[in-house]
């Protein structure tokens, strides 16, 4: 027998196995249980345009019959509308469960409440997972905001979710004032890092660690294998325009986007353009592109999330203008000394002690000799 | 049944629960298997002045005959040298013990193998515990290592041992510029450097912190009631100790030393003594007190270990002349901004990427929402 947030608990781990693999959805595991309360099956949603998690899991029961009286735990409100797949709000009405217990409230205008609307209207009793657990409603609901991070804040935000990712010394530096850089962190470390990576749409780098780095920036992860990721290089001028098809990003032959997102004042890079690379001309602030409307921009042209991976420069500035949701700060145990480091907090500034950035549901990782922490902005 | 790698960690173990109770002499722990290999007694030396683990374990044996063809583990090799308490290696040769696994040789010239021929010539077998594990030797050796590691340091060094703890933002920062930094941590993470602090025999500050926080400097933690623990003000100008009797730390009339380091250039403020402190004068290298003097006068005067609590400039000049023999670094999932904050290594710096700084063997510990980093320099 599972209890209620025990089949809650699983069907998020369920969900995240879709991480990465199903944006712009959102992940969504799910579990059913006999009338008993023993388990019956699980799934999750595991590719873009393949089946719901709801659907996912019903293939797992052998005979219709186990159904009866089963109840359904799925960590957001089975959808109501016709998109790539049926309404899986409509096929759940149609068997013999007796009851449904969702996540989240779908936040998506179109589904909201619909769903649950549906499966009461067929007599079903439906229940948030919240209202079952008592104390414990706002450590699940926590869980299931995170799963689910990106999808809720493109649907609230209208724009795209930008994580961070960093890897410093203990004393906050990226990288030697030199530049040099590799490799602060361990193997396993950087493994997890292609990790991370895979699971968003899109990176994005600053046009110094393009020219710097020369960097593929392809997801090189086994839970990955052949993601095809995009890549946006924010470069106020445009000039890196002139180098990138001797880049390694261009000849890495990706089957995938190359973005260059330039200062609307700098129009006139357009007659660079290659026929294989985008080009966002983007309003600037204060003589650099506004990153507000690169996540807008990106978010308008498909992209959900994006890795922001460096350098110091760019990190910084989504940092200092609050464009940054999630952190993933890789710390190795290093010193390098304030005077001989660039920060990933450069251009950051808190004008009181009281001021400072407090990174929402830390988590860390002890990860080989490094540690890994995990927040949200 | 233990095996003999289960048998010293097990010591290892015990032996940890005399840490900040021994000191000058090194924390030690003792399990006793009979001979078919179970579990008869476990002991270790409590404090300083008491029995030695050897004879604490066997005070746990009801009956002598049990310790027919018995093995005893002990973390450092038994004392043959009349001190406090007679020589354990003696008090062992008389038992009815077959074997002694020790684990390191006592690098203190007095007794390093006298204790080990002793038991040899009473025809005990006689081990290391590296010679019994293969492959987990380089481990063991590293746990037993990082056990003693004071006392090791002591013997080799004839120095004091100096860790220092520094609480950061993920940007390196101990406290705003301001000078705020109250405070950075929870209270998880303080009460364990109230443990940390007990460990040690004296705390060290500087002249800005003493002035600044006014701090008390006493041991607020369950393990250590009663503890006494000296504090050593390092000022070189000696200009703290016209204040020092209005001062927290003079007046939490606390039974301990109050130690003013000052720079002996500044031999007038001996005119300003206060008959309940102790000062120093020591050598001065480019205006500063030369910390490595500081540390030497520590050990003659009887202080194996100590505290460096602050602030930012003592603890960025241990760090940069190599007097930090072990790092406690609290990190608060926050973020200062580089140009707010004082970073606890404002004054190191590595003239190459290469010449950075990488912490040996490092343990990452999750505490509340804050991480600490222990390792040795």
């Amino acid at each position: 027998m599972l209890t209620a947030l025990g089949a809650m608990q699983l069907a998020i781990l369920e969900a995240k196995k879709g991480w990465g693999h199903v944006s712009p959805n959102p992940p969504v595991g799910c579990v059913i249980l006999d009338k008993s309360g023993n388990f019956l099956a699980k799934g999750h949603h595991r590719k873009f345009g393949g089946d719901h998690a709801e659907i996912d899991a019903l293939k797992e029961v052998r005979e219709p019959k186990l159904l009866d009286g089963a109840t359904l735990f799925v960590t957001l409100e089975p959808c109501a509308h016709h998109g790539k797949t049926p309404p899986c709000a409509e096929a759940l009405a149609k068997l013999p469960l007796s009851k449904v217990v969702y996540g989240l409230v779908d936040p998506n205008p179109l589904v909201a409440g619909k769903g649950l609307e549906i499966l009461k209207s067929a007599g079903k009793i439906v229940q948030s997972i919240a209202s079952l657990v008592g104390e414990s409603s706002a450590s699940v609901n926590d869980d299931l905001e995170d799963l689910a991070e990106v999808f809720l804040f493109n649907q609230r935000e209208r724009k795209t979710f930008a994580s961070v990712k960093v890897a410093t010394t203990l004393d906050g530096n990226m990288a030697h004032v030199s530049g040099e850089s590799q490799w602060l962190t361990s193997e396993e470390a950087r493994d997890h890092a292609q990790y991370l990576r895979g699971l968003h749409d899109a990176v994005i780098i600053g046009a110094g660690t393009f020219r710097h780095d020369n960097p593929r920036l392809n997801v090189r992860h086994a839970k990955f294998e052949n993601k095809k990721n995009h890549v946006i290089v924010v470069n106020t001028s445009g000039s890196c325009l002139e180098k990138i098809e001797d880049s390694a990003l261009y000849q890495s032959h990706e089957p995938r986007r190359i973005i260059v997102a330039a200062g609307e004042s700098n129009a006139s890079v357009l007659k660079n353009k290659s026929s294989d690379v985008e080009i966002w001309l983007l309003p600037e602030r204060d003589g650099l592109i506004d990153l507000s409307s690169v996540l807008k921009k990106a978010y308008a042209s498909g992209l959900m999330s994006v890795f922001v991976e460096g350098g110091a420069r760019l990190i910084s500035q989504f940092i200092e203008h609050n464009h940054a949701h999630r952190l993933y700060q890789f710390i190795a145990p290093q010193i390098l000394g304030r005077r001989s480091g660039r920060a990933f907090t450069e251009s950051v500034t808190s004008l009181t002690f009281a001021a400072r950035v407090t990174m929402k549901r830390p988590v860390w990782t002890p990860m080989g000799p490094d540690v890994l922490l995990s927040g949200r902005f």
